[in-house]
């Protein structure tokens, strides 16, 4: 898998990567990341890249021209463009699987400060949000869709899979524990201490139920709870109610 | 405003910062972002900060522990503590807004790995997550939250006002254009090239209906819009329709 991240922050995309366990990934050669400044791309003098916009207003707006020359020289027929906005589709772990195993080469264009020119979406297969709020840049997006996406590709994380994460069959992940086993007073639950492997696996799926219905209970989708699914969380709620 | 990020990647944090908008609002005396390394504040030796689970399992969970040392170390009567994790209350605008002006002091915890010892969550006051999808950390999270908050606070942004950006009254921003005014045959909409300032602010907002409509109708709150606003969407939905 190929990134290539169109930026005004070169340096802040190269930091972070440098620290952080992308960059194991690169050195494994699972990812390649291309890094590259849109201020190379521009025609205007003084490397100029933003404007006033038109009808007025504070705020400077991303140029078109800029970002599709840097898209034109760097895409391919592999390559799915995406831009990083707070109008785009939100982001989910359904994405990043699916870009993870069907995807070759992503370009990533940070988006910027008030915005930027409408007429670059004509130019993208696929405008993203992270979430519901606003951020200074496309930057730290940018970030989030390269690490949710490395991190899913095979052989990056040591992991047995990533079956139990959270996300995954609309459940949250389960409740874990670690030594000591009393941290002032408060005990780790015996069936984990037991060697009980059926218990076990019993209790971190009833774990799972639990947290996303206490905590993300619109996450829970009916018609794919067994029969006893459905019986452990009516128990719940009814012991919650009393 | 004061932030204190606990990581077990302090560098990660640190250079991401020095590069960034936020950097400018430290400058200003706007913010005040300390960094505490996790590591500091473990009882086992070779600073140690996680372990297997109980019960079988790959992954490496952080300790319970280091995490309540270093909270009670920095803690005070005005502290918010916020943990980072994929179970949490999902990020949003309002949230960013809230603590910008109602918060002195947040501390955010990084989450990371598999996971923390979920005894954690009795020394925090909100688990947060930035969007559903799993990360290989929270350090992105926490400079998410860094970032959205940051960038509200009064003075911090060159803005007339954050009131027509994304997520202000469940409404995207509308679209902005700069120049050329033709880029390949794509022009500027004529009306924000006439000056005339009723006509801008009309398609303006009618500009963040269109793209709310389009794009995230999940958002649009039927009380909140006029009649006037219901009108127009009636009319883009019977054109859509044709």
């Amino acid at each position: 898998m190929k990134f290539t991240i169109i930026t005004l922050f070169p340096n802040l995309i190269k930091s972070y990567i440098s620290e952080s366990i992308i960059k194991r990934a690169i050195e494994k050669n699972k990812v390649d990341i291309e890094i590259v400044d849109l201020r190379n791309y521009t025609n205007y003098s003084h490397n100029q890249v933003d404007d006033y916009q038109f009808g007025g207003g504070k705020g400077m707006v991303l140029m078109v021209e800029p970002i599709v020359n840097a898209i034109e020289k760097y895409k391919t027929n592999e390559s799915l463009v995406i831009l990083t906005s707070p109008q785009g589709k939100t982001w989910n772990q359904k994405l990043s699987k699916n870009y993870a195993n069907n995807c070759k080469h992503i370009i990533i264009i940070c988006g910027h400060y008030e915005g930027f020119d409408e007429r670059v979406l004509d130019y993208v297969d696929l405008e993203v949000s992270i979430g519901d709020y606003v951020l200074t840049g496309g930057e730290l997006a940018s970030l989030v869709l390269v690490d949710s996406i490395t991190r899913l590709i095979d052989g990056v994380i040591q992991n047995e899979s990533h079956l139990n994460e959270s996300f995954e069959n609309n459940l949250l992940d389960y409740s874990v524990y670690t030594k000591p086993v009393d941290f002032r007073g408060k005990v780790v639950p015996e069936v984990l201490l037991s060697g009980h492997h059926a218990n076990i696996e019993k209790f971190r799926h009833e774990s799972r139920l639990k947290n996303t219905y206490l905590k993300r209970p619109d996450l829970l989708n009916e018609q794919e709870l067994s029969k006893t699914d459905k019986e452990f969380l009516n128990n719940l709620k009814n012991r919650k109610e009393e």
